[in-house]
């Protein structure tokens, strides 16, 4: 019997892909790519389970309401109709009031970044990939787990600028706890707009931060503050205080960015079992109302704010309370997120997640899991994309770079299947006739360089060249590779006068202390 | 800001997941299910591209023509009107003798195991997952790699046996090459049927091979000649030898299989670029030309013989020749398999492959893209689903229970999310409200035990906790999972009297020299 699989062929297996590959040198990856679906969203939810999630949602606003921790967001909702508690920060909203606000969001626009190459479409079809985002820690092989510092905070920046199919930051891919806290967004956001020219995110931690990285934002790209209001060009995720609570300085975010028309991402945190109803359709009823309340907020300050409906329902582990991601549950809850989102008409975010303690097979299942409940649920943002490790708390070198190849697969099932009489190559088959081979047919080698997907980490070699040439795990070439892609670093040009005031401005806030108020 | 990820909650976490998982003992696992896939089925193909393919692959079938490397096939397709050029094996076949062969055969159909619990249904919105079949390797991280031998075939059947998400074998997990060849059909069958209780499948190795294996089953299950030709019990997959050729033992197979009204899958292995045009679109008409070839002479034989369409197309890497799985391109083909598949109403049948040479990220990414692409495809029959590694050449005890995790994963995945009043759980927010957690809510004490897909291997443990425990990863966990599945094995029950008769048969044809003809 023909044996399935290698055997036919594997003896010849691929010397040439395996020096490429243990040499590190000649990185190849796919370009850069605006990314849109091709495919039908895959839907768990009949449109009657949509009514009945949207109907408990809208309940719980208006029944049990919302904690709005800031006096601002009170007036604002207070002005709008909304029914606020006296003497306590509770906010109940009522259906026509959501439905109202939430009727001026875009269903689609344009995130700018400092390199116009890399402006973001947000929304329809689009597919964008964000970078890990906000670990604590960091890691590789050599140096395990460590806290995030600024050195790893930037060499993932760099890896960033560098992987086509990491589209934008979503965040600091770790923390720079070795930074102060009250200049640490002056730096790090200088960094963004030096180390790379890719669009990038601004921590909603109060007036201050915000008013800074949107300063800085303008200065970057070069515009007024007319211009940058008229090309969103900064984003912001606000995480609702599950269940039902939007602190502060989250609220501060809200109203600086929307007042500047920039881009607001409401994503709940709502993990099933803890911060939410222990079922999947508990926590998306949940969700719904608490993104709603928040996306609300945004259009009530500024009606036409872009915003962005962030799905981020998972589930904790019942026996310990450990959180779990890329689950069962997780995969469901982002098809699900994507209906509820889409039956908003506002863009949708998810994220690429796993719990796994380091870079094993665990951590791809998981990535898996999550990665296609993202793309077929059609979520627009998939924050997290690269680098996330142990449900968020590190930020992994060599998890980023795999997941770079992960994406990269992804991208090109998003591609079409070129069907032609060229493609279908009758000629070909004819050419080559029963038992034959391909190997040097016209047909192939007019084709040879660009036929298939090349990989940037996957190892197709044979048993034996792989075993003689050390045997390694992808994750130990992943490490090679991510200190290769470093070494050949080159940051994006800059007019030498916006670096000069970027400088000019980090320095005077710098003096200024900051952000005093943190 | 509130972190996304497991921030909030890591540090309480897992202690009893991880000591359960530590042990090994107290093994936990999903249900056996019938598995409906309630999705539609992703799309990659519009109706005009299946139209330009289902034309292309009719051309070849007319203009090219396939080899028949037997008389009796020769003789049955002239018999049917196909054209025969003298002194040759070329079969040229029309159109409509293919279409009126196909009209015959049934959309779906059970198999039948000799535990009736374990029966398939194959088609319509079915999965079955199916074993590893035919390395000549295993592996194990105690053992390392070996060639095939009968201890290691008869403890994958053990495992494949336990683990309720393997439905069945797809056949021999491994190839037990320390058996004579002529008699090793015998001994593998008597422990498929002794061993296990699922279904399982017979090599297309010549008549004789196929004739004690339709024996076997016949005495195994208790059914009379006509019983067995009343309920398939048995099935073998056909692989032809692309390009264009289909082998004289596998055309024993069908002649055989097909008279007694046993299922036959045909396989085309259209590796694009080595056995096939390097385009998927091209790999993908010639894939539909072989596998209805072969189908119709299945049908010719005996109309209504239960049939299965193979889809194994991939693609080679061009710089090096080796075999691809688990790619872009594989994803794709799957997708398009299944509308192929399903415009000749036929089930379909998929894999779930990688390129691998350990069980590292590669292992499980490369895989999980080929199940997505079964899945989403609408794979009835999934082979290779539990333990295939380095593309077939290898089967792999830590995949194998790494994979039944994963298809545990898809199962749930392919459970539709309960939405009702009960489950929207608005009392529960209401009892907790805004700023609590809902880990003493009523309503989640209730779920406390069955609220979330519970993992076999996936460990949640906290960094600390799974550090402390010894920092194992993923593989190192499935190792000690399948010692210990192993320890726990128990022999399904069979009746004295069929293992009598079971045993005289094998004694009987192994006294006879069992298959002479190899």
């Amino acid at each position: 019997m023909a044996r399935e699989g290698a055997r036919a062929m594997g003896r010849e297996g691929g010397k040439r892909r395996g020096r490429k590959t243990a040499s590190g040198t000649g990185f190849q990856q796919l370009p850069w790519r605006n990314l849109r679906n091709p495919y039908r969203p895959v839907e768990v939810l009949s449109d009657d389970h949509i009514q009945a999630i949207s109907d408990t949602a809208f309940r719980i606003l208006e029944e049990v309401g919302m904690d709005f921790l800031h006096p601002e967001a009170l007036q604002i909702l207070k002005d709008a109709g909304a029914q606020v508690t006296p003497g306590s920060e509770r906010v109940r909203l009522d259906r026509g009031l959501v439905e109202e606000a939430l009727s001026h969001a875009p269903a689609r626009f344009t995130l700018h970044a400092r390199n116009p190459a890399y402006n973001l479409e947000i929304g329809g079809n689009g597919v964008v990939f964000a970078s890990v985002a906000s670990a604590p820690n960091s890691s590789d092989l050599a140096g395990g787990r460590r806290p995030g510092n600024q050195q790893d905070y930037r060499d993932f920046l760099r890896l960033g600028q560098i992987i086509n199919h990491v589209h934008l930051f979503g965040g600091y891919p770790v923390e720079p706890v070795d930074l102060p806290p009250a200049t640490r967004h002056l730096d790090c956001i200088r960094d963004f707009l030096t180390l790379t020219d890719k669009v990038y995110h601004a921590y909603s931690l109060g007036r201050t931060r915000i008013r800074d990285a949107l300063e800085l934002t303008r200065i970057g790209h070069g515009l007024t503050d007319a211009g940058l209001r008229a090309q969103p060009s900064l984003f912001t995720i606000v995480n609702t205080s599950s269940p039902l609570r939007l602190d502060g300085p989250m609220i501060e975010g809200v109203i600086e960015m929307a007042r500047a028309k920039q881009v607001v991402a409401i994503t709940p945190f709502t993990l099933s079992g803890a911060m939410s109803p222990a079922t999947i359709a508990g926590a998306l009823a949940q969700q719904h109302a608490e993104a709603m309340a928040g996306l609300a907020l945004a259009q009530l300050v500024q009606p036409g704010t872009p915003v962005i409906y962030g799905g981020f329902t998972s589930n904790v582990d019942m026996k310990s309370g450990a959180p779990a991601f890329g689950t069962p549950e997780y995969t469901r809850a982002a098809f699900a997120s994507g209906q509820l989102a889409r039956a908003l008409k506002v863009p949708f975010r998810s994220s690429n997640t796993n719990a796994a303690n380091c870079v094993d097979g665990q951590a791809a299942y998981e990535s898996q899991m999550s990665l296609w409940g993202a793309v077929m649920g059609h979520a627009n943002l998939i924050m997290h994309s690269a680098g996330w490790l142990e449900g968020g708390l590190t930020a992994s070198f060599e998890k980023f770079v795999l997941d770079g190849e992960m994406l990269q697969m992804m991208s090109e099932v998003l591609q079409p299947l070129e069907v032609t009489e060229e493609s279908l190559g009758f000629g070909a088959v004819q050419e080559v006739g029963p038992g034959g081979h391909f190997f040097g047919a016209a047909h192939t080698l007019a084709r040879y360089e660009t036929a298939f997907y090349p990989p940037i980490l996957s190892d197709w070699r044979n048993f034996e060249s792989w075993s003689e040439a050390g045997g390694e795990t992808v994750t130990q070439r992943a490490h090679r590779l991510y200190k290769d892609l470093l070494a050949g670093y080159q940051a994006p040009p800059i007019d030498p006068a916006i670096q000069e005031a970027l400088d000019a401005f980090v320095a005077k806030r710098t003096e200024e202390g900051g952000a005093l108020e943190s």
